[in-house]
């Protein structure tokens, strides 16, 4: 085994290894933390991170693997977890001063679940401020002038720069799809209910959604099984079988795919190196796609997303609103005021769209599209660390509660990653997992 | 068998006699029509009914049973429903005119799984202007110079008086537990998600629950019994092994139990007969009862129950308020117009405190109470039919979603009946019922 590009190996690669006891967790750790040394001066894509605190955590999941018990599919793997998602053992400071030194004492159900599995914590990544105002301190691993996006800044950046090859974040509004796009990694918007929200920091309780991400496929899927879990105090969670969506996730379609090509209503905010790359895609992918014009209703989408996500941001950050409000953004107390301003009457009917709008998607995917392809963000990473850019290409599917991937396809003129939205309707996450691999496979043989 | 009173027999005895063959379906329900026809041309319980289809109906039963199939527990007794639930063979008017002639094409779930157990449904009884507006033309069964409480006024009317043995109302306020205290009858306000709503009309999603009305606790339980499904649509509805609520009803208490006396915030709106009663209540049960001081948080959450009652109404009704104002009552026009003045925060805010509420009971009742012991009205029942009365009493009960049964234990100084309410904790149902038995037992043996 050449050790020296020990960080490179995927997580079910680096798993497989470990189980063998070919390479231990301790040396997987310790090359994941010299990538770090070595790249993170440049990118900051941490909030969080104890060297010491992750190798004694890959020791102990060597020694027991030694014991001969049995041991989960992530075993000895590291993972960097958003710093809006509670540790136990590391701090956990939203991204805001107001939070600065805060030590939960509990993990959150999903760093259980990863716990469970036999992963690494290895830290907490940098998010926006409560992971919907200002911009964090981390810089895009492709090129430290530009955003990595966000809110899931660090996480993916991390998992970009190699310095994890899994990691968790958060979507409210578009806040792991576009920062996978910029990063030019896998970033997965699971449909919402499946992977218990219990002790992240809530943003806005109809909309937020644990995000994966990874560099590749397979590892996307795996780190969804681990993470699945009911939880009945969640609305939109209930029991379900469990599903193997690394088998799905590998297996070949059925029949090839179709894919319903989603332009949205806000195309034109689209940068022209994107509508040429997107339409090289289409254009590659020939017969197993066509456009398709989304039904007028979704156009107030983007307003319905916002009245909710303001007005439950307005009430979820009342404590620092009413306590520390010179220390919000400018960005953040606009997004307050606006949501103290919300009358309930249109809370309740922008609430009452979601059904209907899955209700006509469901039907376009049953009858037509195996997925859409739609952008995943207005274009490559923004520059500047002022802004992380655009999710207007995220909301919609993020108020549905709809699964959505970016698929790291493309590039921008400037050569920084454009990633393609593949989007599926609720609970279809295998089969969207197949569809993207189908998807990468096929245009790597064309 | 004394055919004349066949009208006064209970579900549970009634049903009994039909498995038998003592009696068939079309002579009970007729002698229930005959109940009809005597008394109802006074009090005006039913919003529509159809002889011949009722007894349709339950010689279709009395065939069926015939043919040997087995048969349900409610085969061939009657049921009224109220009017702003669903019936696929009669109209459903809302108790409004904006709604008259309306004819839904299915059936409400819980109207299905009535007709699954084997009932007639008997016809629809009146209900007040969608449940939260003007009142109907019922009087009270004791005294038609008084109200019969309302929104269900004709479900406990029609029980009352042995029109039929059971009825369908629903709580969104204090609409069932209410009636029931007027009328004497039981009322029962089960624990919220157990019942499918799905086809009820909807005025606060957040709190409508189907009421179920009795003259029994037996036939109570058994109601509850065939009423209680899972709905995946329903947020607070999860699925659950089916619980025999008639075979805990019945039984009885393994150690004697607690009452706590709750007066709440506001009894100095009871009327003076009305604490009289309660005086003497708590006195004859001795030391089985203690009164107790709910936490101060209770105070707010008669305004969190306006404040997200009205928020809803105002958006379930807004075609209504578009289309037709004129024709709504003031009183509801006014409810809609708080409503829609309500901001999205402050509503948040009333719905972020239910489970906080309902944390708070828990400790309560796992420490120390069986049920807490209550008014179910300020007293007995307004004279006139212009109000059908305060529902004070049971807004808290009903924000919490936990269960809450009217007991016909008492009476005013007029001799109208007056009702001791009974709340549980959580899913405490079958629990909340065996311990009215044995209040009512030792009342009748004190």
């Amino acid at each position: 085994m050449e050790l020296t590009n020990l960080h490179a190996l995927s997580a079910i690669e680096a798993a497989r290894l470990i189980r063998q006891g070919t390479i231990s967790s301790e040396q997987y750790v310790g090359a994941c933390l010299a990538r770090v040394r070595e790249t993170d001066a440049r990118i900051e894509a941490w909030a969080f991170l104890d060297p010491d605190h992750a190798l004694a955590q890959a020791r102990a999941a060597d020694q027991y693997r030694l014991s001969g018990q049995p041991i989960g599919p992530l075993h000895g793997i590291p993972v960097g977890i958003k710093d809006i998602i509670d540790t136990a053992d590391m701090p956990t400071e939203n991204g805001s001063p107001l939070h600065a030194g805060r030590t939960p004492s509990r993990d959150a159900a999903v760093v259980t679940l990863l716990r469970c599995a036999g992963a690494v914590i290895m830290g907490k990544t940098v998010t926006t401020e409560f992971a919907c105002g200002a911009a964090g301190k981390t810089r895009n691993p492709h090129d430290a002038a530009y955003s990595p996006g966000g809110s899931s800044s660090g996480s993916a950046a991390a998992v970009a720069a190699g310095m994890v090859p899994l990691a968790l974040g958060s979507q409210t509004g578009g806040s792991t799809v576009r920062p996978a796009s910029y990063c030019g990694v896998y970033g997965l918007k699971p449909t919402r209910g499946l992977i218990p929200r219990h002790g992240m920091s809530r943003v806005a309780q109809t909309l937020d959604t644990v995000g994966l991400f990874a560099r590749t496929l397979d590892d996307v899927a795996l780190l969804l099984e681990t993470c699945v879990a009911y939880d009945e105090g969640e609305f939109e969670s209930s029991p379900r079988a469990q599903t193997a969506y690394g088998t799905i996730a590998a297996d070949d379609p059925p029949i090839p795919p179709m894919l319903g090509f989603v332009k949205t209503p806000h195309w034109n905010r689209l940068t022209d190196d994107a509508k040429d790359a997107f339409a090289e895609l289409v254009e590659r992918l020939g017969d197993r796609v066509e456009e398709v014009e989304l039904s007028s209703a979704v156009e107030q989408a983007w307003e319905w997303h916002a009245i909710i996500m303001e007005s439950e941001v307005a009430v979820n950050l009342s404590r620092e609103w009413d306590k520390g409000r010179a220390r919000l953004s400018e960005r953040l107390r606009g997004r307050i005021e606006r949501g103290r301003t919300h009358p309930a009457a249109r809370y309740l009917e922008a609430l009452a769209q979601i059904p209907r709008l899955n209700d006509g998607f469901t039907e376009l995917f049953e009858q037509k599209y195996d997925a859409l392809l739609t952008p995943a963000a207005t274009g490559v990473a923004p520059s500047g660390l002022e802004s992380t850019g655009d999710p207007v290409f995220c909301s919609l599917w993020t108020l549905c509660g709809v699964p959505a991937l970016s698929v790291p396809l493309m590039s921008g003129a400037n050569g920084l990653p454009l990633g393609a939205q593949l989007v599926a309707s609720r609970h279809n996450d295998g089969r969207l997992l197949r569809t993207a691999r189908w998807l990468v496979d096929t245009l790597r043989r064309a």
